[in-house]
């Protein structure tokens, strides 16, 4: 079996820590290069704020990080196919390539919904890849949700 | 001429003020029946923070003014039509009714783009109310953009 990336097996490690402390356990990360600039989860209900997706607060703490508002040499690394807030702060960070694990028929907004970056009002695309880690990142959601039932 | 609403004048005097301070003038104001919970401006810029637009900011406040992760009984009024970015958190965050003042062709998308509340994939649409306020909302923008020219 091929190892996964380290930026996707950071990614994951950080979704199965926002399993366990109670959120829905999505994680991502933002790379520049090898470099990781900053790692985050998925944590609206500790944060008491509805925007804190994994994608937002990894893209907020990159560009307060590199005291900047854009990310155009940034690469971003993320468990589940972001929704169309996230995708729409994607687009605005200016971020090169997206990596996303498992696709989200539900709430995904990349290849489901809205496929944003497709809409003639998306005013930035990254390169997408999909599906590296999917097994993983599906069975984190999957367990996290069987225990809640 | 009918006055504008309260909340939409906060809104205005936000947008103006981010103007002010080199921000593309975008206000918004969160409230809950007749109280003001959150008022915010456009500043991507100054915070270095590509999601830092006056919708993203003014709904994290509020919720963290109210301490939940949802807005189910407020309204949420803002100068400019959302991108897909704040429609996306709109609907995360339960607002009960958008209120919005100018039209945005470009990067809208709630009447433009991707229309957000109207893909099967939303899981929440607010009421929403267009044009309050739109020759003031559009007219900061204007001036807003002239003066960088």
């Amino acid at each position: 079996m091929i190892p996964l990336p380290e930026p996707m097996r950071q990614a994951l490690a950080a979704a199965a820590a926002a399993a366990e402390a109670g959120e829905v356990p999505v994680g991502a990360v933002v790379m520049r290069g090898g470099e990781t600039i900053a790692v985050s989860a998925n944590a609206p209900r500790a944060l008491h704020d509805p925007t804190a997706h994994a994608e937002m607060r990894v893209i907020r703490d990159a560009a307060a990080r590199l005291g900047r508002e854009r990310l155009e040499e940034c690469d971003l690394w993320v468990t589940l196919e972001p929704c169309a807030m996230c995708a729409g702060a994607i687009a605005h960070a200016r971020i090169g390539r997206l990596y996303y694990a498992a696709a989200d028929p539900k709430g995904g907004a990349v290849e489901h919904g809205p496929r944003l970056f497709g809409q003639p009002t998306c005013h930035h695309r990254p390169e997408v890849y999909a599906g590296i880690g999917e097994a993983a990142a599906a069975a984190l959601l999957r367990d996290f949700f069987a225990a809640r039932r």
